[in-house]
């Protein structure tokens, strides 16, 4: 049972982590490496990632203390992905969340730096005392983000989507590069709290193939909104991933069916909840947050 | 007492080293992200950083398996740096080691997206159970090579060198970008094998102040050798720090006296190695090695 609107929810936990996110890159920096880290990371972002750490804390019936720092180094991956992604070599975008990106901000060096930093800080962050207290538990903690975030997950799914570009893929190809590409740090998005807040095995495979689910799902819907939507309403260049003659899951099944693909997955990612001993509600509403959202 | 002449011991340390890289990134993979890594990776690198490990394993009495994965995430770390530096947008260097840089061969983004990948597979590795069975001080290593990699230091050190391009900036200054540039790196590549062999607290420091020195003194003979080497010994284009109007130890103190600081820094080096209850022979014989290197 929840206790608050999700709303109250979301602004509770941005609130959270915005405010370690500050204290971790203060304002007051003259070092434009560290200006960039924070510009790339106090951006307005969704939160998502922490969010749903704090759900399943929340979930399993635990303090959001126990989460605040892997959530915030999932936090910190994303962002360093995304200056990187950005990078004339690989996306060429100009503008994220309605902003000038990070190197059109710093230049090229320095989101390159930048972005560096920010996957040290992060993997700094997992092995702190800050995310356990058990050390066995915390290395569990660092391998997994690495592992999520190098060469059998995030890094390795941007490589395969730069690669697919002009080509003709499968559906299957496509489900493996979003897997990794987006699916890979939001599934660790779950897994890290749930480890960190102790669940047991079945709990833990259960929010896994939630979270799996949702994140493909998230994608899904990123493809459809990147068609649909608009660059005053997304905060970035709308029809990018036309324009780089990518294969997306709307050009692959039709827009109609690309929605009902993602309505499957939906469905898919709460069913993974059922039967959990736990309230699931929160972790319900984020799904159907995801699947609803315009931006 | 040394039991093997310094180029059998080399001989050894690479031979260890190169076969453990064959297997992490092996040579037969379609992928090109992979293939990327592998080429950043085994190209023919003189491995002095785990070197500097197995010469302070072998000091401190313990096997070298003790630091096998410890001198391997080092060098990864190594590797991706120089892949990120030799981009066009920071150094912009065609030629490393006589072979052409990995984003001429690769193409620049999955250049940078190699880089970000080695970068986590370093980290990985120092938080599996193979850099130590005592989960506290795996954890204690982890952190010391993400702050030596990070904000704190070579990133930092990349950042602030580029900053201080076509700038007059002070010996002090210098000092200081290449304490974090390369000394960093280098100071990790004896703490933390020097930590995972149990070194005490008075050791640990001398050895910390082994490394700070041979560090600098690397540093002021490259600036050296980047004016009176050639390209054709050095593998690397000669000159590049002069074209690109940077400060450099001979730049800023004349030839003659950067040889004597080098010099300077090469016995204090020694120096902190006084007194230690260990055979220090290999350590001397390495720091020697550097200051009388060509290439």
């Amino acid at each position: 049972m929840t206790t608050s609107s999700l709303d109250d929810f979301f602004l509770q936990c941005r609130t959270r982590c915005e405010s370690q996110l500050n204290q971790i890159l203060p304002a007051h920096t003259s070092d434009p490496l560290q200006q960039a880290m924070r510009y790339a990371t106090l951006n307005g972002g969704k939160r998502m990632r922490p969010i749903l750490g704090y759900a399943t804390a929340e979930l399993l019936g635990y303090d959001f203390d126990h989460v605040d720092y892997i959530g915030i180094a999932i936090e910190l991956v994303h962002a360093y992905s995304l200056v990187h992604d950005d990078l004339p070599a690989m996306d060429d975008d100009s503008l994220r969340r309605g902003k000038p990106t990070c190197h059109i901000q710093y230049g090229e060096a320095q989101a390159i730096l930048a972005g560096d930093a920010l996957q040290a800080l992060a993997f700094e962050l997992t092995v702190t005392p800050n995310t356990h207290t058990d050390a066995t538990k915390q290395l569990k903690i660092a391998q997994e983000l690495c592992r999520a975030s190098g060469l059998a997950g995030m890094v390795a799914g941007q490589s395969q989507d730069l690669l697919s570009e002009n080509k003709a893929i499968s559906l299957k190809e496509l489900e493996n590069i979003h897997r990794k590409k987006t699916g890979a740090l939001l599934e660790a998005s779950v897994r890290l709290p749930a480890i960190a807040c102790d669940a047991d095995q079945k709990t833990l495979q259960q929010l896994t193939d939630f979270a799996s689910n949702l994140g493909l799902c998230f994608q899904v819907r990123d493809d459809i909104l990147d068609i649909v939507g608009e660059t005053s309403v997304l905060g970035k260049t709308q029809g990018a991933d036309i324009s780089a003659k990518k294969a997306t899951y709307p050009s692959l099944l039709g827009l109609q069916a690309a929605q009902e693909f993602a309505d499957e997955l939906h469905q898919k990612a709460i069913k993974a909840l059922d039967g959990l001993d736990h309230k699931t509600c929160r972790l319900r509403e984020i799904a159907d947050f995801i699947i609803l959202r315009q931006h």
